[in-house]
This record gives C-alpha cells, structure tokens and sequence, in this order.
C-alpha cells in the first residue's frame, strides 16, 4: 500500500458526509448552528500514548474513549452532546490503526448524536497524541456547574467505582495478575460510556455536578470547595465494583475513592427530587446510587457501617503533572 | 519555587475573569451564546516541539503563533473570533516558560476578542504539544468556503509571500546563514498576524476563501479543486515579501510559491468588488494585491511578465506526514 500523506488520511478514516446542518470536514473551519434558546458548552481533553494509554491499547477502543472521556464533560453540564473535533498526531501512518481507531471513534459518535466535523492530522517525533475538542448544547442559564451544591442536597453518583483503577493496576503490574479480575474491570479502563443521554435530564432537578475523572474524593472536593460547603459520605453506600469484593481493603478504598479515569457523573440535588431521579435512572438503565449529603461546614468525611470517620488517605486522586 | 501542580498551573498562568456572557475555566465545560442569526465556526490545530517550532523558540511568540494558526482559519471562513479552548501537554513545568507563553497568548487573544475560556492541561512525556481550538461566530450561510470561486473572479491575497519560509530555511540550516534577512524575515515566521478585523468584512463580497498555511500553490488549488474550475495568476504580482530580492529566483519561487506558515488570506470576488476591497484594506492597513483571475478550466497556472507559463515544482506545499 502506497504511504498515505495528510490529506488521504483524512479523507479515508475520518470524512464522512456532514450531517444536516452542518458543514463538516474540508474547509477551514466546520460550521453549524445552536438552537436558540440555547448556549454551547465547550470541553477539550488530551491522550498521550505512555501517559494516558498504552501503545498496544486496541485502536477501537481507543478511538472510542477519545470522544467518551469528553462526553463525561458534557455530562458535568448537563449539555447534548452536539458534535467534536480531533486534533491528531502520529509518530507513522499505520492504516489498519486508523481504521480501527477511526471506527471506534466514529461508533460512539454515531451513538450519542456527536458527529466528527472537523480536526487536524501532524506527524508527532514520538508519540501518538490525541486532543479531542467537543461541543454541546445547553438551554441558557440552565447548565449544571461546580459551585451550585446546597447543604441538605443529596449526593448521587451514576455506575460505579474502583474497576478502572484496579484494571490499571494489573496492567502496570503494581498489583499481582489476576486475570479474571482483569477481565471483569478491563473495559471500565479502556472503553468507559458516560451517562450522555441521562445527564441533560437533570437540568433543573440537580443543583451541582462533575464528572469523576481524578477520583471520587479529589472530584467531589471540587463541587464542595466551589459551592463553600462540605459532605458527609457512606463508604458503605457507595458503589463498589463488584471485582473489587474480596481484595484486600485497603486495595479497595484507594480504589474506590481516589481510583481516576472513572467517567461516571457526581451530582447533588434536593431529596425531593429521589423518585424522579431513580425514575429517570430506570428509563436509562443506568446505576445510580445515593451515598451521600451535603452539609455547610467544609469538609469531606467518609463514614464507615458505625458512623467513624474513615482516615483517608492525605493524597487522593491524580495530579497530571505529579511523577 | 515549590512544584506546581495541574491546578496551580491552570489557576497561575491561564485563568482569566471570564468575560460577560462566558462561564470559563473553572467547571467541566466553558459556556457561552452565539448571537442571534449567526452560526458558530471551529477549528483545531496542532503545534508540535521539534515539528512545528523549535526547542528554544521565544515562548512568548509561541503563545501568540498557537493561537495566530487558528485566527488564520476564522479568517478563510470570515468568522469573527468568540473564545478559544487550549490543550497543553508539557514534559515539564517551568514557570518562566509558562509566564511567556500564556501572556503572548493573552496579549493576542485580547487584542482579537478572543477570550481563553477553557483547557486541559498534561504532562507529555516528550515534547510540548499545543492544540488550540477556536470558536467564531458567522452569519447563517454567509461564511466562506472554499467551494464557491467562479469563472472570472479576481485572486487576491493579503500580506507578502515568502518570508515564513526563508526564515526557515535559514533556521535549519538549509541555506547559509544571512543574519540580515533573517532579521527581516522571523517575525513572520514566529509572530504571524492574520488579518482577522479585515476578514469578516467580505463577507457578501468575496466567493471563496482560504488561508495560506501549506503553501500558496497548494492552498490556491485547493479552492479551485472544490470549485471546479482553474486559474491563471501573474508571478511578477505576487506580493514577494521585500527581504527575498536579491535572492536567486530558484528560491524565491520556492518561497513564494510553495513555503507554508503565511496565515495570509488568499480569496476570489468578482470584479466588481474592486473599488469595496482596497478601500476595505486601506481602513484596516492590510496590504492586499490582486494576482490573478479564476478560469472555466482546470488547472492553475503562474504566468510570467512575458506571458509564458513557469515551470512549477511538482511537489509544492507542505505534507505533514513526508519524511
């Protein structure tokens, strides 16, 4: 096969024909409109191949949580997902890669309404380096934020927690193998799928929301510093996956509370609103649990069966810039 | 000077106030409105330690270049700027580096009204890898593209040609060092500055429009592959930029013809917009020269003053992913 340059590429793996509305791939700038009524919300999130993932990661997977991990940031807002652009950087042009990839990548794109309308291909020296830059929509003033959380609001998590990061432990061997833990966890790791179609059901019945990304605790502690309030939170409500039964338990609460790369939503909203959002969850078949409260006093405290505070542990969640 | 984290570098060197209308850094997604009657542009580009600028390059300039490539692609839509999104991946974090870089980005992104409104910051195990998003606004149906030139459209481009690529040239060792023309030359390759306050303003006026990234050879047949028809440009009006006189012809052409990283305008409108144009680029003190005329026939071809087609290089402009 003759070596692709830029423009094949493009026009191979990633041009599909622009959906209605839109003016996709192959001019300066994609195009399109917002609803009026409505505002755009904005997120971008990079992968880098040794950082983020590893080189023989499955391309199909990979091109799947390229756009999953910023649907998990659409979800944080309560905003439809509207369409995304993918800057692209490859150290070689490897065909059946971006095939894969691409396929990936266009799957869950196709599955959640967010067409690829445009991007960028450049040779990387080193390492396969993915931005993905999406787009959704909001009704004006509606969107849910960080700094909205009320003392007496209930706390509420979609999915659960602690597979990714055990799927990761194995996998950079600082955990013995147990392959049929990491068979049970591997895809929380590699192919997560935020609660899209669920989160923009919760306008204007949540008041704060963040999607778990870092870690449970560092990601709730964003929503509790920003609205100036604290959380009282039960370890044994919260929940785990149930590959994690059974590992030691200290294995378990760094997993499960300060584990990244979740992509599951954490949000808070009044106790009148339970039965309307476990309804919702059912309509969505999603998991959703409630673990918690908001309380004014700052402060973040895991409780455990009898009512102790859990001593957690004083570094949780991920840091990108730490060793 | 203690470790800055993710956070303290976000909080440090590139949370600004957002302004009036936005929600910026700070929550999962930046949010804004598009006007009334308009639709929204984007586009995503790449830069690249050791591909796209050097190791040593002025960060300040590099701050301002990251966000003057995506100018340049508003501008071939005659989109006006709204905000951008940066990823930014660093193998390190050096406060000094990082002061440089996000104030020539501000400095830009205020002088053209477009706010950084959100981001995502990593670590990169290898190189700086910057890829920053924009977002314009056009009117519904008015942007331009690259598909509607037509038979009898005067070209015309903005700016000079030229000086990008010398200054290239000599900074890699591809031509002996002439520490006088690089001088004249390296603001345009380092600082390039579309003309992003002109651009809007042809809207309704000019066809098609593109901007000269890859090379004026290869991005003019861009316009007249999408548009079905040919062109016939004079060489002796092309706008060489002042510090290639005297330089052998072969390599003026090269650098006129073919060198990338211009951010100038290339666009065709018919004759009739003359008079509109340059009174237009005189309000905006933007150099611009008309070089040719759009023909029925395929194919682009540079004449010179006695009227004999040059002999042009096979390969011209710029593939990203050639050795």
């Amino acid at each position: 096969m003759a070596a692709l340059n830029e423009f094949d590429v493009i026009q191979t793996f990633f041009h599909r024909a622009a959906p209605e509305g839109y003016v996709g791939v192959g001019d300066d700038c994609a195009l399109f409109s917002v609803r009026p009524g409505y505002q755009l919300a904005v997120s971008t999130d990079t992968l880098i191949e040794g950082q983020h993932f590893f080189s023989d990661v499955d391309p199909y997977d990979l091109g799947h949580k390229s756009l999953a991990v910023n649907l998990s940031d659409l979800c944080a807002m309560g905003a439809e997902p509207k369409g995304c652009v993918l800057a692209l950087a490859l150290p070689q042009v490897d065909p059946q890669w971006l095939q894969a990839f691409s396929s990936g990548l266009h799957a869950l794109a196709a599955q959640s309404n967010c067409p690829l309308i445009g991007g960028d291909t450049t040779r990387h020296p080193y390492a396969v380096t993915i931005t993905l830059t999406i787009f959704g929509e909001v009704p004006i003033t509606q969107a849910l934020r960080r700094d909205l959380a009320r003392a007496g609001d209930d706390i509420w998590i979609t999915g659960t927690l602690g597979a990714a990061d055990l799927a990761l432990r194995y996998l950079t061997q600082r955990l013995p193998m147990d392959a049929e833990r990491l068979e049970q966890t591997r895809s929380a790791l590699e192919r997560p799928l935020p609660p899209y179609a669920f989160a923009p059901h919760l306008l204007g019945h949540a008041h704060a929301a963040i999607d778990i990304s870092d870690g449970f605790l560092q990601d709730l502690s964003h929503i509790l510093t920003a609205s100036h309030c604290g959380a009282q939170v039960s370890w044994a409500d919260l929940p785990m996956h149930p590959a994690l039964r059974g590992v030691a338990p200290a294995l378990q609460q760094a997993a499960v509370l300060a584990g990244g790369d979740v992509f599951e939503l954490c949000f808070t909203a009044p106790p009148t609103e339970r039965a309307y959002l476990l309804d919702l969850a059912a309509q969505h078949q999603i998991r959703l649990t409630r673990i918690g409260t908001v309380v004014p006093e700052p402060g973040l405290v895991v409780v455990d069966a009898s009512g102790q505070a859990l001593n957690l542990p004083a570094q949780g969640g991920f840091d990108h810039f730490s060793a």
